[in-house]
């Protein structure tokens, strides 16, 4: 029986929201069912390893070759995923799994570092009709095909499964560094009605070679954190013990996937309050009476804090904006006594008068709790008039704070840019990121809404997700930056189409600390750039030229060109098997 | 030639207004002109001496005893009123009023005490259907029968007068104190078209007594004042130099009719934003991240220091209010950097954790600048319930807070207010009157939009205002309070009219420092309160009960039911012209 709890809060002056909590009803599919396969399947549940390359379909009989065994090869160090699949023409009660110790003779990967999810549906869309991505807003849900797809990797321990319904499963194991090389053999269980079981057996190959923890991966990931949206979520006050709990284990996920940046904002809605819920400023700023300014960062400061020292991601922190896109910026006027803003542009005085004052008062803060820096002030995709003149308002306020900007390439600022993270299908010309490297600037790649792939819309086939990895590394970026990573939706669990973009555009990880397969399969394309920046040491110090050339060769393809040559999911797969051969 | 300065000023985010600055063209006057009597009149302009409880009609002939000789008396240090009426059947150019010294043989009432306004038309609407008042809504216009009345005591000293019009002269002497009793003499000089002339001859005969200066007096006067009105009207940032500059000649003339209490506001719309100007908060509470208070003062500070030390009103600070009349409290909220509100009602425990805080560290703050015995926490036309409940949090807060409150009279609380303003037609008893009189607390009588008369609406008889003074006196109250000095309208020298109750209800002076017909006669009553006040003290000292006693009997017609037997106007006149015999 599938039950749902949910609980419904009002909060002061605010709507009804609805909080979901353990089991959850997802929303109805409404494809087409395939009536008859299901009429010739067996009356006994089916269990089988399937591809962690596809998304099932919830209402209809998997394709799959049923397969008991499955083996998957990793590093020391790895997470590697697999994914298995049951379907059954019959209701089944309280489906749990459990999975045994790995052994290898006397050697064992612990089932503790085995996790395993139920893979959930969740409501998805479609890219734009003209099939160029997934940009612009979508007000009327009923304008683009929508069905529930497979991405919610939930936390759940027991769940039911309908008759005439799949539920796949997502086995995820990560290879403990200090494992000895070798075969490494257990099973998987799977029981249900209480007694009655399945199972399937799990092979993992441990190869001789050691990823480091995500910690010390050269990978300058920058997914966007957006705080907001787990407070009103939780509907838990901002900033406030029960906020920070919620956030911990959610921030921790990002960590591990080799977060290198905290997200932090600066002003009042930084980009117009786009997301379900704007980002707000971390800054207190008072504009006294005799026109001087007053700055506080306490709520900056515990943000960052707690980033730093419970989370653990501590290299850099972004601050939006100085150029938000709408040039309105908010303070507190302490004569009226009320919140006011002022629109200005880069270049006016009033932008100068704004932001001048602040940044001198931010660069000695930011001094005083040594973190200048690490500290970047952050802009994406304004234009180029726009930077310039920021740019000099920063200088003036102090020449050595850093600069980052999330657009196209403009070789007139480069220099200006510590952190500079082009749009997918920019490059750095080759002489341009040589000089940057030595001179320790961050110089990435971002994808967003614009590419109808590679992607991680809710409805983008899987390895796209790790397509990502292998990009950067074959377009010589030091990582990859999106614009969101939990910017929930209204119901993110049930619903990952929003009012603006193609579904899933706002977030890639679910509530409650719940990955998804486009979390995992990024991460998958994150160790592999890492794994492959290892090679190239190795084979470099070692002068290995023809395994660095045969290596170089594999990650050729995965450039915007690549993409029109072939599917990214089997360039994936094929280029992943032969990673591991090396 | 009449012209006008209409300077208009945009301000960020605000709708555009117009600053009237100068000479003004007033609005349309659409009244029946009885054109035939206009047809009698001579061809040259006439001038006579009306009386200053008429407003005389713009464009009919008054109705006047044309008189050249007027003497009025006073005592030393009193105002002393006379309107003047220019009529003419010609456009008159650059009509000017000059006013010799008056003299009594050597002795001078010098020119310079002598002011001379040229009476403005305002628009005036008129009292509910049912004749019982002004109050409710007036959302549309049209539904009210709508004139221009005589009321604004213009600045400018040049004017021209149009043909087949009246111009009405208002002419204000300010006996020194040090006068020598006797009949002073003079003329008055209106000079038109250049070199043309009519004069009147004035008299003022000076009694010896004296009326100490306003500072002194012990008429309880309290005027509410709205600074924010003051700002809007100028386009000036609140509480800039300029704010407090166009302040001053306004807040001065308040002072000079023997105002005792600077009004201050302690949070945001403590009416709901019920004039045209909302009151703000004074008041800056930050709301911490870690749930504690932090108060700032600048604001309050800053006004209250103004009213007290350049404009010299200093007896009492009243502070508005902890029963709002929509019960949403402001404050600033660290967590989320946004003004947040919370809604609760006196006896909540919300409610306490909201103004007990405050109320503590206020205290802290009103005695460290030496105001805590002079400030009040103050009220106004809140239920009994709701009272009882916020005053246990002011007393809970400190025990010696003094506390004011406007509305009708409740023995359960009377003993708890300092301040107590009953309500038109509310009595203390006797006993109690005495008691509070004993204690030192202040016992005085308000009217609003609820009395059809007396009233200081645009269109109510002038005498009225004077009227209320005497009221004062005959109901035993020490002083008087009205909810509006300077709440003003959108468009206030033009337009009395507002959106709700009866025209002029929100303001009795006009900006620059004009003031109204309403409100020097609403000082003449203030002035026979004092005298009367002064002279009870004598007839008591000297033991003269036959003189007490007529005194008594002149002053006991003006009650509510005095009002129902004679005219107020008729009884004003009559007792001003007995008390001067005294």
């Amino acid at each position: 029986m599938h039950f749902a709890v949910v609980i419904c809060l009002v909060t002061n002056g605010q709507e009804t929201r609805n909080i979901l909590t353990g089991d959850y009803t997802e929303l109805t599919d409404t494809k087409l069912v395939d009536k008859e396969a299901w009429d010739k399947q067996p009356g006994k549940p089916q269990l089988s390893w399937g591809s962690t390359d596809v998304r099932y379909s919830k209402l209809n009989v998997p394709s799959v070759n049923k397969t008991q065994r499955l083996r998957i090869s990793g590093w020391k160090g790895e997470r590697v995923n697999a994914q298995a699949i049951l379907w059954t023409t019959n209701n089944l009660e309280k489906v749990s799994l459990s999975v045994s110790d790995l052994t290898n003779g006397k050697s064992v990967i612990p089932a503790s570092v085995i996790r395993t999810n139920f893979v959930r549906y969740v409501m998805t869309d479609e890219l734009n009709k003209d099939g160029k991505g997934g940009c612009g807003h979508r007000p009327v849900k009923a304008d683009w095909d929508s069905s529930v797809v497979a991405d919610v990797l939930d936390i759940i321990k027991v769940k039911d499964v309908n008759a005439r319904s799949a539920q796949p499963i997502w086995i995820n194991t990560w290879i403990p560094e200090n494992t000895k090389p070798g075969v490494y053999k257990g099973t998987v269980t799977l029981t249900y009605n209480t007694s009655s079981a399945l199972t399937l057996n799990l092979e993992v190959e441990v190869l001789n070679r050691t990823l480091p923890a995500p910690k010390n991966w050269a990978f300058h990931l920058d997914l966007w954190q957006n705080p907001y949206s787990v407070a009103r979520y939780h509907q838990v006050p901002l900033w406030s013990k029960e906020h920070f709990d919620a956030m911990l284990p959610v921030m921790k996920t990002l960590a591990d996937a080799g977060q290198k940046v905290i997200t932090t904002t600066i002003m009042h809605k930084p980009w117009n309050g786009q997301t379900e819920d704007h980002f707000d400023s971390m800054i207190f700023r008072m504009k006294k009476m005799d026109g001087t300014w007053e700055f506080r960062y306490d709520v900056f400061d515990k943000w960052v804090n707690f980033m730093m020292n419970e989370v653990g991601i501590d290299k850099q922190i972004n601050c939006y904006t100085l150029i938000p896109w709408a040039l309105r910026f908010d303070y507190f006027d302490q004569a009226t006594n009320r919140i006011q803003f002022i629109e200005a542009k880069p270049g006016d005085k009033a932008y100068e008068d704004y932001w001048g004052p602040f940044l001198k008062d931010f660069a000695r803060h930011l001094k005083s709790k040594g973190w200048f820096d690490k500290t970047t002030i952050a802009m994406d995709e304004r234009g180029l008039d726009a930077m310039q003149e920021a740019i000099k308002v920063i200088k003036n306020a102090d020449p050595d704070f850093k600069i980052s900007l999330a657009g196209n390439y403009h070789p007139e600022i480069e220099k200006d840019l510590y952190d500079l993270c082009l749009a997918f299908g920019h490059n750095f010309p080759a002489d341009v990121k040589a000089r940057r490297d030595k001179e320790g600037k961050i110089s990435t790649v971002y994808t967003c809404c614009a590419e109808a792939l590679p992607n991680t819309f809710t409805f983008s086939p899987p390895a796209e997700a790790t397509w990502i990895g292998w990009h950067a590394m074959a377009g010589n970026y030091d990582g990859y930056l999106r614009w969101a990573y939990n910017s929930w939706t209204k119901e993110p669990l049930l619903d990952s189409r929003f009012r603006s973009w193609a579904a899933g555009d706002c977030y890639i990880v679910y509530p409650e600390n719940r990955s998804s397969i486009r979390m995992e399969k990024l991460i998958e394309g994150i160790q592999d750039y890492e794994k492959i920046n290892i090679l190239k040491e190795e084979f470099k110090n070692k002068n290995n030229k023809s395994k660095l050339e045969k290596l170089n060769t594999l990650v050729s393809s995965f450039t915007p060109e690549g993409l029109t040559k072939a599917d990214p999911t089997q360039a994936v797969q094929q280029a992943r098997t032969e990673l591991n051969k090396f």
